[in-house]
């Protein structure tokens, strides 16, 4: 076999052609010298209009256009026979046009930003050798490289050994400690289920995550059991309030078996006090999984990881380095303190055409079995390389520029008319409502809060059809509509 | 803000420094032109070391090293300090060469390989613009895309209309299915949960995927309550053996709630007879999902699609483009023929911070919370741009050539001494065993079969070490290790 087919070798083949029904099968069907002049041509697209446009301020973050009308402006549309490349180089074109730039630095629509070209290197290495990180033999490089990542991460949890896993989201390692906890109470619900036994009960901040609800229901707990603890003031779980629930889970005769505590919730960036949690946790003998998907990466800042003080002593910690560490979705990992092969027993299903017992190399690196998919993605790589360049420094100097940045605009609200702070925060996430001068007068009543509720749509419709920010907001627990402003991006400053 | 940072302007900036908690404000961290820089020259390594040897058969397919080794290779050890971008692009060198090469026309160990130049051009966009799909204001071409490739998807099942979701793995699809029939079968598992229900029972054949297991035991179902039922020689499962264990299930008391058939079993390739299996369904009730994952892209070919005959009577399918389509890993749909919302109401769990419903834009578009998870790549995207480039005639061209090369390999393996084909295959799969000269003469008997089990694995080792060849093993039911060939990759030919 060549590389490239020119129109020579094609017609010398035609003539000796392996025919098998009615395909001929000598030589490859594809020119991969155009294939490649192709990739070439479009990734300058790519370099020119979202790379280097990334961090320029004088950009849009969005060109907006309504879903009917991007329909027709976009040839979404599959036919019976392909485009050329010109025409597809125009698509590809167009999807970046009316594609969001969430590295832009006035994206802070969610909670993640900005650019990091280390694990952008990474991610383009393995969507060119496609991987599949479950056995040794076919990602040696990737299973090394989650091995290692993993256990740095271990580290920085303070636990002396454990395991983990990298998986497609924070939503699905909740999940994955779920069910962790679950094995370990009850290990025969693996081959049993959950009929006929009493019902499992679980606790989480009314603060937490909504993947808690959907990670009941889809492991067939039922969002019933999921026990909602209320919080503070300021958005952290109430230790008394835990143990109350617990005691009335008992006292209902059903069985508790996991407290998942929030380090870093979604909206106002509070941490559940991990120390007092555990300390019940202990007492009761119940699993305690953290939420640290948000604010696990605090813990690589010297200065800032006492936020997460007592994590040492959770069973499992759900962490995303592609949150305010910049690794790329998605990069998520389940840790766990166990280190006797819990994880592996708990979701292995020993495939044989997979997971061969009589391989020629030490099989224990074939650490697939321990994940509820088969294909997956080597998303620890990204995180590597990203660490490699920037060193824990790099990391930590992240992490303090995006609470500093957070501190500077918290004053800035304060200083600012018709900015009122909703919270000082204790993390990233800036809350903060807008009150425009028709408003600044009026009387503090329902009407107020019922006008104000409306500002926050209205300005954000504003902003992403101007282009110039994009910016998230939502009503929280009673209170109308605000602004959560979380600034990650390397690229902003203060400007 | 300026595109890169030149030294004056930082002295200058260092005068007038916002300073806030020791971080200095104004003023990228990141020099952007450094790092676009890196990108371009990672760029140049991938284009030559992967991309441009994907289709050379000269090239070895691994460069095996033992883990031990391979660790003392590769300097994985993440420091207090960063790397230089040259050693940084040396480490870029080192993965590549010490990573399988997937696309190597030699690949044949997993259900995928080969490249395809536009889904991979798609993925380093998307990669670049790093979007998560879960609301309209965030992805916007990427959910348009999705929506017009699932509506394709649908047709080529056969439903006028239905509904889906892109998600991480054939695995992911089997539980999304399984999690749907329960909740029709009965909604209020979703907020009470299983305890205290009947036994719900499922039914799938013996040569499924081992993902049905993880499903069962991961959705608190329990892998006690999957009742395997008998195949045929060929793998496929037997109907009236369908029809006695949920008869069976019935007398027990249980609950039977869902069927799962396999279009393109993983070992054989077998496709299970589903307008039979389809009328056991309707006669009982039971939902139907079809795990296609595999033998789904059988359905853009005219000639191959009877293979799936009786699909469009399923409530569910789960169909991996990434497979046989070369769509890259993960490129996974799970369909559903209900468009009554069913998928939405299962899995919904309405956050308010990201699926406000006082948006200024039809929020019917922000499919996000029909997911499992709440951050979520965007990939139906690769595979429509792939189909875009190649029409579904090129698409209906590679399975047409991957069936042939198959036969082909078929009638060689007949033709050719020492070897023997396990079973004429009726997919990709081509399952033999090679019998070495000291074999050939020994008489058929238990000694036989143990001294021919221990042959694939010492032939496959042997392939591995000198880098030539990757090809699937296994024991399967009874028989001992045999060869399982799968040839997709459009650059492999019949030399």
């Amino acid at each position: 076999m060549e590389v490239g087919i020119c129109k020579q070798d094609m017609l010398q083949k035609k003539k000796n052609a392996v025919l098998v029904d009615g395909v001929i099968l000598n030589g490859p069907i594809m020119d991969s010298k155009a294939g490649e002049k192709f990739v070439e041509e479009a990734c300058k697209i790519i370099m020119e209009e979202v790379i280097q446009k990334a961090n320029d301020v004088t950009e849009k973050v969005c060109e907006w256009r309504a879903p009917e009308t991007l329909k027709k402006i976009l040839d979404l549309e599959m036919r019976d026979t392909g485009e050329s490349h010109q025409k597809l180089l125009q698509l590809c074109q167009d999807v970046i046009q009316y594609s969001v730039k969430t590295s832009h630095p006035r994206f802070f629509n969610q909670l993640y930003a900005g650019i990091d070209y280390y694990s952008l290197v990474a991610r383009f290495i393995t969507e060119a050798l496609n991987p599949s990180v479950y056995t040794y033999e076919v990602s040696p490089v990737f299973l090394l490289v989650e091995e290692t990542v993993i256990k740095k991460m271990i580290e920085f949890i303070g636990w002396e050994e454990g395991d983990g896993i990298f998986n497609p989201g924070g939503s699905v390692s909740n999940m994955y400690a779920m069910n962790l906890a679950r094995y370990k109470f009850c290990p025969e619900i693996k081959e049993k289920g959950l009929s006929g036994l009493p019902r499992l009960v679980l606790f989480t901040s009314e603060e937490c995550h909504y993947s808690m609800k959907k990670a009941a229901s889809f492991l067939g707990i039922g969002t019933e059991n999921v026990y909602f603890i209320k919080t503070d003031e300021r958005g952290k779980m109430i230790p008394e309030e835990l143990e109350k629930q617990v005691q009335r889970a008992r006292k209902e005769g059903s069985a508790p078996f996991l407290v998942c505590a929030t380090a870093g919730t979604t909206v106002l960036g509070a941490f559940d006090p991990l120390d007092e949690i555990a300390d019940i946790c202990e007492k009761h003998g119940l699993w305690l999984h953290v939420d640290a998907s948000w604010g696990g990466s605090a813990l690589i800042s010297r200065k800032h990881c006492r936020l997460l003080h007592g994590i040492h002593r959770a069973d499992s910690v759900a962490w995303n380095p592609h949150k305010m560490l910049l690794a790329g979705i998605q990069c998520c990992a389940l840790l766990v303190k166990d280190n006797s092969g819990l994880l592996k027993k708990c979701y292995s299903a020993k495939a044989a055409y997979l997971f061969q017992q009589d391989k020629f190399y030490d099989v224990s690196y074939d650490t697939g079995d321990k994940s509820i998919q088969c294909s997956r993605r080597p998303d620890a790589f990204k995180f590597w390389l990203m660490w490699k360049a920037l060193g824990t420094t790099g990391l930590e100097e992240r992490v303090n520029r995006a609470l500093a940045l957070a501190r500077y605009l918290v004053e800035e609200i304060k200083k600012r008319e018709g900015f009122q702070l909703l919270l000082e925060p204790e993390y990233a996430n800036v809350c903060f409502w807008y009150i425009p001068p028709s408003l600044r007068k009026m009387e503090d009543g329902p009407e107020f809060w019922q006008k104000l509720h409306e500002v926050a749509p209205i300005i954000k419709e504003r902003m992403m059809k101007k282009g110039s920010m994009m910016l998230g907001y939502q009503p929280h627990r009673g209170k109308v509509n605000f602004f959560r402003q979380v600034v990650i991006s390397p690229q902003k400053d203060s400007g």
